[in-house]
């Protein structure tokens, strides 16, 4: 793919949102939102775009967009159903190849985390390997909640950012 | 289905999202968001808390929300990946069975629509017929940008409120 930004700043919003629409996991409006703001003068002004948006929503908006995140090594691993996107990142990361330990150990600090704040442990897989995971994981869970929901939209931002690289050239400018 | 409010305000978030993530139309990060305001009192609480959520959003956000909607008639209910909840909705108005001048009518003016706003045609499509649909389309066509977005969104939330009424019982108060 790699588009430019001139050829991302042509597309008509169908394409634009089937395209980019995943760049924060399963929140669509968000890419839509962000065609209302077009041309962009670079990947980067898209990017501060996107997260601009990201910024100015009320906490349980942040929230909600966590919450559309899969768990890691979770049961949309197990049964095939993550985005094409988080699959490649969970996979890239080992969380498809833990051993029953690790596996164990995931899955029960999953729960207590999603129990203790709401909304699922969110990192940028891509920038980590399973033992950094397990260890983060582990960590974030002795946070405050309001620590953790902004750590999280973080990520989301990292996230983004690597889904975005992939699909525009980056050395662009209109 | 059927759950009655309680039983909805029991919901860990991953269910809620689950069941009631599509209310809005691709975008599961409303419903996402309004389960950190459980519980709610009544159906029609769940309700205004949905439409309180879209109505804070910019005006870009409510434009990101209509770009999630598919046309009426258009390549996704041909190729068939309109979601279950559209395609019932575009079934049971007649979009499915237009005659050949009609289909290149709405065609000609969903293509019109959509270069004269940025967005999709929206209408609650289980409260009218096919005949009425090609006329409100018509004469929308011909309406201001704001007023549109604002229409717009007068019908999603017209959709959301049968597709709620479809999963939640309405008669029973905590």
């Amino acid at each position: 793919m790699n588009m430019d930004i001139a050829a991302v700043n042509a597309l008509p919003y169908e394409d634009f949102v089937d395209i980019l629409g995943n760049v924060v996991e399963k929140c669509p409006i968000i890419t839509a939102a962000v065609w209302s703001g077009r041309p962009f003068l670079s990947l980067a002004a898209l990017e501060a775009a996107i997260s601009e948006f990201i910024d100015a929503l009320p906490e349980s908006g942040k929230e909600g967009i966590l919450r559309c995140h899969p768990d890691l090594a979770g049961r949309d691993l197990q049964s095939g159903s993550l985005t094409r996107e988080s699959h490649e990142e969970q996979a890239g990361s080992g969380m498809g190849a833990l051993n029953s330990g690790e596996a164990s150990r995931m899955a029960r600090l999953n729960q207590e985390y999603k129990e203790r704040f709401g909304f699922p442990f969110v990192i940028c897989a891509r920038m980590h390997d399973k033992e950094n995971i397990l260890r983060q994981l582990s960590a974030r869970c002795q946070n405050e909640r309001a620590v953790e929901r902004a750590r999280g939209i973080e990520e989301v931002k990292k996230i983004c950012h690597l889904r975005l690289q992939s699909l525009v050239l980056t050395d662009n400018r209109v």
